[in-house]
């Protein structure tokens, strides 16, 4: 028997469906009057282009700026996406209304036909959609998986945090190796107890995999989110969660390079393409814990550092550009790493021994704060 | 306190292990025996190239012919792939004998080095170590992953299946929507108990989460492991032990295009590349539901296929030839897709309903076994 998730929400989370609901509506609401009123109707959809994007040195966030675009009815080279913009909205209504959710591809292939009596169909691929999404979350002010639509989820989580979803309650310490998958949509997700003392992020599987075998989840207070790569939004999302609504800081680890540092950037500062949603997926108070080119000399790992290739150096140079990257320290870090022209992975520890990582490196960071900001 | 795994293993585990420990010790003393007889040493190590692959029809499985290679030491062109075989046979001994599990990434760091007295590294790549620890497997009959060597991970399992790894013990049905995190080495989980009735291996994140949230597991018996594209090790050797030790049957649900058959076939018959293992990781009993050109048809999918691009084609007229596609009702398949032109997604579905899927499409065609073999 399927009990309804609206039964198990606590009261603030149906007031906040109730909210969602109501501001769908008024967007429809406002198409709809002016139509009453004989006149062409317009969306008002702020720009998200980087034209419009703008680095926040007082919230330390990548923020939009107040640019937008009006998108008419009778334009014709507005109409489609007008069209567009009422189907992906109204769907949105019906999933929250129904408390079901639908992945991105879903959502494309729920909305594609042909328009009745023409060649001409809603939507010709996905971009098309997902740009839609995109607008409907910045003109709304709302995420994304708030209006239930899901993005690929990847990573996982482990640690001593209690989890509740809907009737499930367990402890993300207590699953074997595994670890809890990490769902796209973390939005009704509550921790009603968290022992856990800071949350690691980490880069690899392979890392957070010896973290878990090496028990430095258990040794440390240690929450460990393994994000495979650069942070989908369902991880970015819960970093966000735990840290603002349960006070847990974020500290980042990633190989030295400027993959690993822009995965940084986007958990702490948030990205360009998504700077709209800097202030519900970023952290700006995370630290780096490495790799840095300081831990080669420090811990003798020049025998197993990376050549740089030239496409390396030049995204090192980009990233030394940007305003948030303007802190001396890393500067600094950046023009060693130009300097010495290697990179260096998180598993090259290993070179020292399995369980060097997990007792000694972190740890010693970690207690003396050797970090970057 | 960390309390040692092998305390906590099934004494017929324990016993696996000091198997593998004879087996890499008699690796090693036989050739400490050839030279102390004053030969020049080599190994007999089973060729794994595509020249030693063939189809087993008995077994429905790719397996590999008796061709094997000598590698001498005192063969310029050998010494050092010998000498990397012993570098990385010695650590896989003391991997197991330490009871640590070292990712293939941190192997090739563990074991770099320069070599004593000359320019020479032990490994300039990890290619070169990950081809020495396939040798290894095919020589000494083992899986990577019981010399404690673990590939990278992805993909989870949702489904009313009791799970034991070390001390914890755990539902997969109760995690919420997140599910289970399917580690990289699942040699020493224990499923004490087993309520699902068959595994359901789905391509994609999003279908298993729509399956999911459709609470198709709980309604359908249905044990749902999401591979995220062509199945991890961890994945594979997950399904071949559920499959063999608890005799649940595997259907196999992916897009109907060229890789979501490719990621079918792997699953059954096992891969070309990694033939050797077949016996291990491979189902060959397991059924595919689709997606299908039929699909098509009888659910009215047509405004939401994909043409097939020119790439797709000539992987399905390579597909069409090779032995274990040539079922007729497989060869009815590829030149009927190749035909209509087109492919067709899972989330396609989606243009039906949400619940389509999970109400209609599976339930049917699992209760009717409409499979294709």
């Amino acid at each position: 028997m399927k009990k309804s998730y609206l039964q198990l929400l606590p009261k603030n989370m149906v007031n906040r469906m109730n909210d969602i609901v109501k501001k769908l509506e008024q967007f429809g609401e406002s198409v709809y009057s002016q139509i009453h009123k004989k006149r062409s109707p317009y969306m008002k959809i702020p720009q998200r282009g980087l034209g419009n994007v703008t680095y926040d040195e007082k919230s330390g966030m990548l923020v939009l700026g107040d640019k937008f675009s009006k998108r008419y009815y009778m334009n014709v080279s507005h109409t489609r996406k007008f069209m567009q913009t009422l189907l992906v909205a109204s769907y949105c209504r019906q999933l929250v209304e129904e408390e079901k959710h639908a992945g991105i591809r879903e959502l494309y292939y729920a909305l594609k036909h042909t328009v009745a009596g023409s060649r001409e169909n809603t939507f010709e691929d996905q971009a098309e959609s997902n740009a839609i999404a995109e607008d409907i979350e910045v003109t709304l002010d709302l995420l994304r998986e708030q209006l239930n639509l899901t993005a690929d989820r990847r990573g996982y989580l482990y640690g001593d945090v209690l989890i509740k979803d809907g009737e499930d309650e367990f402890n993300a310490s207590r699953l074997g190796r595994g670890g809890w998958a990490v769902p796209g949509t973390v939005e009704d997700i509550q921790f009603p107890e968290v022992s856990a003392e800071y949350v690691l992020v980490v880069e690899t599987a392979a890392m957070a995999d010896r973290l878990i075998e090496e028990k430095f989840a258990q040794n440390n207070g240690a929450l460990i989110v393994a994000c495979q790569g650069q942070a989908p939004r369902g991880v970015r999302r819960l970093i966000h969660r735990l840290h603002f609504e349960k006070k847990l800081p974020v500290i980042v680890f990633t190989d030295g390079d400027p993959y690993g540092w822009y995965i940084y950037s986007t958990i702490k500062q948030g990205s360009m393409n998504l700077a709209y949603l800097s202030k519900r997926l970023s952290v700006p108070d995370s630290v780096f814990v490495g790799m840095t080119m300081r831990d080669i000399d420090q811990y003798g790992l020049h025998s197993v550092t990376e050549k740089l290739k030239s496409t390396d150096k030049s995204r090192i140079k980009e990233l030394r550009s940007y305003e948030w990257f303007k802190h001396r320290k890393w500067q600094k870090e950046l023009n060693l790493c130009l300097k010495k022209g290697v990179r260096i992975e998180q598993q090259a520890l290993a070179n020292r021994s399995l369980e060097f990582v997990a007792k000694e490196y972190l740890p010693e960071k970690i207690e003396n704060k050797v970090f970057l900001p």
